[in-house]
């Protein structure tokens, strides 16, 4: 998987299941206590996310960190 | 899910698969493209590693991105 891709695949995922949600990026990014310009680069696959906002949005979104990862190699 | 957590539950499951490997912390270094010290401390939990290294990791423990959160919440 290209370093890039993994940005990207995360960052489909975490907008696919916040759409999923009902929520817009401003109230996911209220929930994760993170800024909205930070969640709408992450949802446009340029945000190189670690572990600890990993884990904050996971549970914003009501899912496993694993679940954000659940995209084909 | 504490932040910590996410680093500890991530570093152990990255050593688990390794050891499953049968590799040192060194050749998975160099599998990876990154230094011995780096994974050590991944392993111990105290780094807040990014999507690029957990792409680079899976790849070279020969999982996917997932496979290293398969941890409970």
């Amino acid at each position: 998987m290209a370093a890039n891709n993994i940005k990207s695949m995360f960052g489909n995922t975490v907008r696919t299941i916040r759409l999923s949600m009902g929520i817009s990026q401003e109230e996911l990014a209220f929930l994760c206590g993170l800024h909205r310009t930070y969640i709408s680069d992450i949802e446009r696959g340029t945000r190189n996310v670690s572990l600890e906002n990993i884990a904050k949005i996971a549970r914003a979104l009501g899912v496993s960190p694993k679940d954000l990862f659940d995209f084909p190699n």
